[in-house]
């Protein structure tokens, strides 16, 4: 897109345009769009400074006079992104159920946002996670991916960096929906976790390019966190957690809303036990998950009986190990170390435990879970 | 009662003796007790061995030789017990809507068990229980008591316990119904908290004295913990937990069923967290509980807030001390060490934290919880 004479813009120039001098959240301009479409309020605004039934946009003026000129298939092309509108085959249909759509979505990374929304689960939770919390994430993160649902989180501290990181762990598909930029890693200690989703998975926003994370923008952000897909779980939320708004927005987009419990004695579980008492659907792993927002018959979760899984009569360490094995992709005892914060011998003794009980098998370049 | 001749034996004799010589989970015994009436059985059986139609009680005759000349009155005078049948004040009505009622209740200790079946609550769970569990049982067994709702539950390792100490701490109304004997303490282990209980509140069973807790008298068991109580709560159970067999009782009985939950990676919770997912309610603390089994209106839980609890900013051992603080009663700091397992240093550095934040106080004979 070259600059344009002001006025004439089509309907991509102009929803960019509009993502650049206006928050989807502010219902007067929501309200505005309902009555004239993204392009004629654009061109009103650009030419006139008023609609023809004489309402001032005074309120997008100053906005405009810095953004107008930016050339934004130039932005694109230097920071390797694309910008989504509707009409675009990846535009996420779902988005139109929102009460306040996105004007565009800025995207960088591989995966395709309309087949993410079909089929993507999100994970969230507090930033000041616990421990439990985090391996609870992470391994329904990559348990997720692994029976084919992309995790779509937010990059933030805590549950969600975990949720993204069991999915990356066992080379699956993750997405992480931004308060700001897609090129403004945010929070600053993520940076290279947004650049592997960004190489591997898809990094995306409403705001612009160079956009701050603010605080509105990351309430608004969770609105599409439950759009961009099937279900949310909520992993751990303090009562007041930011977590609950994007509970909400599921709920009232009449998505799965899941939630996973944890002891009651803490406090970062307690906005997961109101969701439980107000309707989320108890999940404990990602079975029940895919029990829910699979498709009906055939994704759906074995009964859990009591003498059927063996990995409850593991050893802590043993337990732990087996966690980080994949059926389908080997490990080293590096990586296992790693993964599972154990020691050479702890990891060396799990894996002859695991191995002596058939559930581990030792290959070429490393060790994999035995399938069953 | 003094011997009497057979045959002509009042409804209470009738019903006593058929508790020494026939299961109430016997369902051909139920089926002739529900065609001819106990008194009317238990006399063809002794007299002719075979009812009016000709049907054989050969069955019941074994026993009825060992028991027919016990003389129940001076057995009860000797044990400090009483005989409940149908028809007696004390009787509870509700255990009429059982498929299988008992044939008599056998009781010792003040609480009066038809007011028990109007307000108690089952605090049920695993007998492997774990730290995290005895805590929430013993802490929710002290606040249902408080709140005035007698704690009703089985006398068994762990949760049970637990619920049942956590009642007597603070000196409240707590019930244990057994499977064997009411002078039969089982397991030996709990034969002071069996003594504590049958002298401050009540210690129930169908079994007569001197009975065998065998392993069928316990699953039968548990219908009574249920029927005895206007909720049932499970506080950590494994998938196939005897303390299910109670929460299915009180589905079946249309009572509020409960269950706490817990860590999703702790087998001891696993149990809880399937009932949920059953539709069992999820509750986290005493107020949720009486939310739910109290009057509608009167004993209505506040919502959680997230700035609304104190206590949550407390250190792990101010809190620990503050749990075990009363209202209306005073602690000493020797029963404060003993209660929370900590040490006099960390006792009185808590308890002077806690007054600083108005949150407890010294009387003359120890320590109280302030009121707000």
């Amino acid at each position: 897109m070259s600059p344009r004479t002001a006025g004439v813009r089509d309907e991509r120039g102009a929803r960019t345009l509009l993502s650049r001098i206006a928050e989807p959240y502010d219902d007067r301009i929501q309200q505005l769009v309902a009555e004239h479409g993204v392009a004629d309020l654009v061109g009103y605004a650009e030419r006139d400074g008023r609609t023809p039934e004489g309402v001032s946009l005074e309120r997008l003026s100053s906005r405009l006079i810095r953004s107008r000129h930016i050339d934004d298939e130039q932005v694109c092309r230097a920071l390797g992104l694309r910008v989504l509108v509707p009409g675009d085959e990846e535009w996420p249909e779902q988005l139109h159920e929102l009460a306040a759509p996105p004007w565009c979505l800025w995207a960088r990374g591989p995966l395709r946002l309309d087949e993410v929304a079909e089929r993507g689960v999100a994970v969230v939770g507090a930033r000041a996670s616990s421990a439990y919390g985090d391996e609870v994430a992470a391994r329904l993160g990559a348990d997720l991916v692994e029976r084919g649902f992309p995790v779509v989180s937010g990059a933030a501290y805590g549950i969600d960096a975990a949720a993204h990181r069991g999915a990356l762990v066992v080379d699956g598909d993750t997405v992480a929906v931004l308060a700001g930029g897609v090129d403004v890693p945010y929070p600053r200690a993520n940076t290279e976790l947004l650049a592997r989703i960004g190489r591997d998975g898809a990094v995306v926003s409403e705001t612009p390019p160079g956009g701050a994370p603010a605080r509105m923008r990351f309430l608004a952000r969770n609105r599409l966190i439950a759009a961009l897909s099937v279900g949310t779980v909520v992993v751990e939320a303090g009562l007041r957690s930011g977590a609950r708004t994007t509970a909400r927005a599921a709920r009232d987009l009449g998505r799965h809303l899941m939630a996973v419990p944890g002891p009651v004695t803490s406090v970062m579980s307690a906005g997961c036990h109101e969701e439980i008492r107000m309707g989320a659907s108890l999940v404990t792993d990602a079975a029940e998950v895919v029990e829910l927002v699979g498709r009906m018959g055939i994704d759906l979760a074995p009964v859990k009986r009591g003498a059927s899984r063996d990995e409850d009569d593991l050893d802590p360490e043993s337990k732990r190990v087996w966690q980080w094995l994949r059926p389908r992709r080997s490990a080293s005892v590096d990586e296992l170390m790693v993964r599972s914060g154990l020691g050479l011998g702890e990891v060396l003794s799990a894996l002859s435990d695991l191995e002596e009980r058939h559930m581990a098998e030792q290959l070429l370049d490393g060790w994999k879970r035995t399938q069953r």
